[in-house]
């Protein structure tokens, strides 16, 4: 469990791995996001992207699933309080090995709430080749350590020390 | 269907509308953002959302869906190169009806392709009171009217004037 108090500018977080398979690329777009190239390999065909790809919008919510997933977990949660950019380098095809990264940019403990504070943080998933499908950067709400257990992690790192 | 050419700054475009339950809450969230206040009302209380609210990527997900129902259709689809932003000014709640609109902010024929370009777009989800649920600005890539169709739009706007 990770509070504010332990992020620092540079920290990577390895999320969880998922493989995307062409049903369930389709399952989303069915359900989010119903255009030909999201529901349809042949005809995807013809379209912009060559064939049969992912929503962006399902690239996206299996990122936040994988970073969930993963073995880092935020005080609070990991609540967006906004996206300041997003986008998808290139699509993800049927079959695809996706692992997502993230790492600290900023951390900002609160002036008004001492238990609280926003982490800026950027987001990339790669496919299995390496390849980046998804760039993100984003503020977080993060939790601080407060009260007895803000005091208790001063006495640990005094007695640390 | 709408080309590049047939948009300017300031065209709005109402989507489709959609009630969202606490089951479509709970479902999108077990399988993309399985945490607390996405899963379980109880469990919510006693989280920054004081209650179950959607998953921002389900919002995001279903603005999409409203868009791609809605009587304007782009040509070549809907196919964002890139969010420039994107929040959730408020949580969506289990019984809410979500509308979405987009308002074209620019409109850039791209000068090395004459068949496409770019439009700039600011999306605004609402609630049925009004309130914002969702902003987001976006890059689409957009088809122009080329060949054939370009010169039988110039015949009609000839004819039209």
């Amino acid at each position: 469990m990770l509070y504010l108090d332990d992020l620092k500018p540079g920290d990577r977080h390895t999320g969880a791995s998922v493989t995307v398979s062409a049903e369930d690329i389709v399952a989303f777009a069915r359900q989010f996001d119903p255009q030909p190239f999201h529901l349809d390999a042949e005809a995807a065909k013809d379209t912009v992207f060559g064939g049969l790809a992912a929503s962006g919008w399902h690239t996206a919510a299996l990122t936040m699933r994988m970073i969930v997933d993963g073995p880092h977990t935020f005080a609070g949660g990991f609540i967006g309080m906004g996206v300041e950019s997003l986008n998808w380098p290139r699509p993800v095809r049927a079959g695809d090995t996706l692992t997502a990264e993230s790492e600290v940019l900023e951390v900002r403990p609160s002036t008004k709430r001492p238990d609280q504070g926003v982490v800026r943080v950027r987001v990339i998933t790669r496919n299995q080749n390496g390849e980046d499908v998804l760039h993100w950067t984003a503020n977080l709400l993060v939790q601080r350590r407060t009260g007895a257990d803000a005091s208790a992690e001063v006495d640990r790192r005094a007695a640390a020390e």
